[in-house]
């Protein structure tokens, strides 16, 4: 018998029911008194001027209330770079930015009013690629600038070159990946609001409130204590609704100007076009190998197309230089990261944050080491797999480690045979380390918890983390039940209001399970203190001689002697001299910051796995069918064994779309497929056969041992799979997704040769 | 200069102008998914078995998702006397009387739904007369009780038989007030909505939120920790949403059975008819007092025409007692309070809650006294003024006491010319004592407060009190401003939601500024003393040594050395080992239960005033205008004089309603004039001019000395004007309210004699 009550079960996510049946309440379906909706008008340009823009037209139109340009916003700058404007002002800089806004009665005279809108440009010259972008005498995106590159991330252990010379084996490869769209099911929604006082409340799907509040105050001159973020039922992110938008910025600029509430829902068109993407990337890898099949080295070069703005997309080189330093053991270490500007979309956060694109490249590479070493794929790995205990060339600790028992589930359970044309089968092996207890983006990565124990014996969490869809508030629940000894029907997660809840830095870096986990376990056990002082008085015995199971409160040894956790609470509570049972908590991990050299601690846990694929190939049209994928990933401990799985099932889906279908076909700045019908994304229809094994190390620092598993699905799922196509058909594609195409023009070079 | 920054300001309610233009969202704004509207059948027999209900019709109707009968509910009873149903089952005991409910997919086609529901029923004999009701062998509403008196109050104090034996002068009467509907803008409304894991939320704009959610838990068999209440903005209330309805367990009940959400909207006609009313009472009073003007004693006798069930409004008795035994000195009470049941609309809590019918008998005789005595009415009434420190004949501690400058000041104020037909005009004098603490109707009458500063120097309240449109969130956030020395603007109150507020009884007794504000300043002191312990460390300085000023924490002498409010939450909560700047607090205050024979400390602070009241009568007609009153009123202290005036204000208004014009129209158990065309209530364009006047007492235990003024202004305007208008023509109205047919009668005897 499990020494655990609710943490290690299989519990339904709670809000999971109501998102099927559509009785969930996102930010659209949100309807306030004299709601006025909002439109955006984006430029078809990629780079030009603004000469001018006429709204007579647009603010003649019946039911308009209001049209903003970039001359009626503040003009301070937003974002990561300082680069951003929630209104364009004096030129555009890829298709999609905003020029203008209106608010009006109905969606219909909004859109109406914004065809209304006429802007003259005058068109400037564009770059697109962003290596092009890199070269004296390119286009700058932004003209203050001395260059195209916003930012270089530069890291360096050991001696890479002599090691390289010293390796029996070097492979020198170029990879790429692609633009990929977050894809959530509920597009972007924002309504903003002030009341008669100037008093601002946004709803808006955002997994970073607080943050969020600090921007929408910092941009607008709102002082931050009149801004009020409540969060709706959020449709899915993965990474997308992390960011501000100006979308964000623009509704409440309507707000305010017409002094009504303002909504503005994204199209799915706009989803695509002015969402932020996964950015792609550019790697030059050197890697080598001595005979005996240790890892020496690795070079890495990225050169990340980050598109015309700095927003989250450019940190992402953090994330794949985790996976480069990181991933096995690997002495010398260099890396260099281009963020580069183009006029395109421009880059965001998305799940694996930077770690899919280079552990794609590793991966790769590694496959590629072990064919040249004539080594088993799986046996190479197992040689240079990381282990508990060890401290990464960045000067990451490993606390917990389950990389060789994910290997060795995940090769145990794939399907090896191998089958030539025309249904050509093969299996590839990936692995992936990941952080797993948050990583300091801001001065603290913390969560605050309040856990409340009501009149009816009630609990309430009130955490500042965010549940976007991964199920964080069922596995929070699920801590605080334990700890409290009652149900978790008796506990109500509260967190969708800045007003309410404590701070939060928000949903990132897989930190939710781990940092609002252990904050949430720490508010439970004050409150459970609480509770069993007021339970010991009345037994006359000593807290630590009672338990509490089933919400009722027993004296060790006294079966006769109880009482209910509601009871103890409302007594406490309406006894003269009243007291409220609670307990609050702050934690944020002991995680260093990156020194300016990025060496150091990027996160208080590191979660490793492995996942094998086992694929079919078509070899006359070059498709491929992902037959299966096994995930055996370290999890810690599950708290919750089912929304695990269910976070790597989503994660090797997502995966496999882009290893083998996803990509925005952007051409000269536009995006051509900026729908579902031409944008290929797996459905439910679509997945692979899927075996998740989770490997449990019980984490020292995680709330019952956990760590995070938010991202790690999809991390190496594309590896695998072209791993899994060069097994098959011995074309390596090198440049994502793996498509028909390119895996026939590989099968045709072989026919060539 | 004030002692205080915003303590004693003028602000303006912070919610005022939202809910002038239209901002404010209330119960009927809300729009959920699929929400289904419901209707409930009410009969239109006063008394009558239920043979049988045909729901079948209904059914069948396209867009009817459920229709419920008695059948289909617990048929758990609920209220104080565990005599009322959701549904009722087996008969119907007054008109409105809930039969039958219909949710469907609009209004219109639940109301439709309704009218096709047929209803057999066996009409029973019916009891009106409240004193009929009391007779044996009267129909018996409740058939399993022995007589329709429901309850009898009991008190006793001194020997008032002997004391009236040794009076001078005695005056024996008979008066009686009528039936008042509360009449608040915004009718009875309530949505309630099952999760898919049977989590229930429900909207209402209750005013005692944990009650309800007990009486929701009790009554419908759900477990308590299941339950969310949350208060959207309540359009007035006036004490009519105190209660639970059966349009609430109904609305749940229609939730359950079609598992999704629903919303019951009150008709303004259903307002009238289905919500708690004003009860009619009925006085006996002998009253005597020496020729030197001493009050020597006191008896009442009161029938309260409590029709059919037993709501708050039975309880409405202990107001009405209070005044008997504790308004003016007076050593000998008895007093003797019947309720009874009728087939009728059955009372509930309504502003003044049983003082203001108390008073009008209470002050009318003190009237009748002082012309029998020949003593000027305002000398009699300083005579036997209450004064601080006395304890009254019921036992309750008078602690800060401005009775005798109301009086003085209400009677210099007024103008005391008379004039004789045909405009005959006249002055009246009335005082009040009425709870200012709150007053123990459950375990406890406590609030709890919680304090947060952000980490953009926000400071959130979250307090269990609710705002019923008194104002209370604005005193609060004042109380909140004043102890942390920030802006109100940085003060944003959170109390709308049980998962998130703590406990407290409800909005009642006049109790909000004293508890919750108490509960307030304890916590805000709290979040106070981390605040500057966390300054202090930074200063190297004692917290002693630090002042907070206008959100900046300043060393004292020492101005250049300063930081403000929002860097140092800031800082606390995001250093290493991070610390949310919080306090909370739970303040019951230390009044004790009345023991079995209403003896004891009712409230934790008495209130005391005076109105004056100028009428002129046009003695051709009989009609009263009420041109002035002066309003003095015991505050304690003025939190906010703008508040505290303007409830004074609306609830002379309202009391110039109750005193001249205001009645539900029942015959026969039914109400003839439910609706604003034929019910009569003073409007924005009736006031008379009024002059208030706060007289500031300093109560020893109130929030900055601060007592309740919610219900004061109406306590004792009706008496007021029925003494003027004696006081203009002669004629003594006992019989409220004071119509001009009553007048005319009065005249017409007059000239008869």
């Amino acid at each position: 018998m499990s020494q655990f009550r609710v943490v290690g079960q299989r519990i339904p996510k709670y809000d999971g029911a109501d998102k099927v049946t559509g009785k969930a309440v996102y930010a659209d379906d949100l309807r306030l008194p004299m709601l006025l909706h909002g439109k955006i008008l984006r430029t078809s340009l990629p780079h030009a001027r603004i000469l001018n823009i006429d709204v007579s037209r647009a603010l003649r139109l019946s039911g308009v209330k209001a049209v903003i340009t970039g001359e009626d916003t503040p003009k301070r700058p937003f974002g990561f770079g300082n680069d951003n404007w929630p209104l364009k002002v004096g030129k555009v800089r890829c298709v999609g930015d905003e020029v203008a806004a209106v608010a009006a009665v109905s969606e219909n005279v909004a859109q109406e009013a914004i065809s209304l809108i006429k802007v003259d440009y005058d068109p400037l010259p564009s770059v697109f690629d962003p290596e092009e972008a890199m070269l004296p005498g390119a286009p700058l995106v932004h003209e203050n600038r001395q260059s195209n590159i916003s930012m270089t991330w530069r890291f360096s252990e050991g001696d890479v070159e002599q090691a390289l010379c010293e390796a029996d084996v070097v492979i020198q490869e170029r990879f790429s990946t692609q633009y990929v769209s977050a894809c959530p099911i509920e597009p972007h929604t924002t309504v903003a609001s002030f009341d008669s006082s100037g008093y601002l409340t946004v709803w808006s799907g955002v997994h970073f409130a607080t943050m969020y509040r600090k921007a929408i105050a910092e941009c607008l001159g709102i002082p931050w204590s009149r801004i009020r973020v409540i969060q709706p039922t959020i449709g899915g992110s993965f990474g997308s609704k992390i960011d501000i938008d100006p979308l964000d910025f623009i509704c409440v600029l309507l707000a305010r100007v017409t002094g009504r509430p303002v909504k503005i829902a994204f199209t799915r068109e706009e989803e695509f076009v002015a969402a932020r993407p996964r950015q792609p990337m550019i790697f030059y890898v050197r890697a080598g190998a001595r005979r005996d099949g240790s890892l020496l080295a690795r070079d890495v070069r990225i050169v990340s197309d980050n598109g015309a703005y700095n927003a989250w997309g450019g940190h992402a080189l953090i994330g794949a230089l985790h996976a480069i330093t990181s991933l096995y053991q690997v002495p010398h270490v260099s890396f260099q990261g281009d963020v580069v500007y183009t006029n395109k979309p421009y880059g965001g956060a998305m799940r694996g944050f930077g770690n899919p694109q280079a552990t794609f490249a590793v991966e790769s590479t590694m496959d590629m080491l072990a064919d040249r070493l004539g080594l088993d794929p799986v046996e190479f790995r197992l040689r240079n797999a990381n282990h508990p205990g060890e401290v990464t060339p960045q000067g990451q600790r490993v606390t917990s480690c389950g990389m060789v028992e994910s290997i060795r589930a995940a090769s145990d359970r794939i399907d090896r045979r191998l089958a030539g044309r025309p249904a050509a089968r093969g299996w590839g092996l990936a692995c992936y380390t990941n952080v797993a207890g948050g990583a300091r983006i801001y001065r603290s990565d913390g969560c605050g918890a309040l856990v409340r124990i009501d009149d009816g014996g009630g609990v309430t969490l009130i955490t500042g983390a965010t549940d976007i869809g991964q199920g964080s508030d069922t596995v929070l629940a699920q801590i605080v039940a334990e700890e409290l000894g009652v149900p978790m029907g008796d506990i109500h997660v509260v967190n969708t209001d800045t007003s309410v809840k404590p701070w939060d830095v928000g949903s990132h870096a897989s930190r939710t399970t781990f940092i609002a986990g252990k904050a949430a376990l720490l508010a439970a056990g004050k409150a459970r203190a609480r509770l069993l002082d007021e339970a010991a008085s009345k037994f006359e015995a000593r807290p630590d001689d009672l338990e509490i199971r089933d919400a009722r409160i027993y004296v060790r040894g006294s079966p006769e002697k109880s009482v209910t956790v509601a009871q103890v609470a409302r007594g406490a509570l309406l006894r003269r001299g009243g007291q409220i049972i609670m307990g609050e908590a702050f934690y944020d991990p002991d995680t260093y910051e990156m020194d300016q050299n990025l060496r150091g601690q990027l996160t208080a846990a590191v979660s490793f796995g492995s996942q094998a694929a086992e694929v079919e190939v078509d070899t006359e049209t070059g498709g491929v069918r992902v037959k299966k994928v096994v995930a055996a990933h370290d999890v810690g401990r599950a708290i919750n064994p089912m929304a695990s799985e269910g976070q790597v099932e989503g994660g090797v889906l997502m995966g496999t779309g882009f290893g083998t279908c996803e990509e925005m076909d952007v051409k000269d700045g536009t995006i051509r497929n900026a729908n579902f019908m031409d944008y290929r994304i797996p459905t439910s229809i679509d997945p692979p056969e899927m075996e998740v094994v989770l490997v449990e190390t019980i984490d020292p620092e995680g709330p019952y041992g956990a760590k995070g598993i938010g991202e790690t699905g999809l991390i190496p799922t594309a590896a695998a799979i072209a791993n899994a196509v060069w097994r098959a058909t011995g074309v390596r594609v090198k440049d994502l997704p793996v498509t028909p195409e390119k895996v026939l023009r590989g099968l045709e070079e072989q026919d060539l040769v």
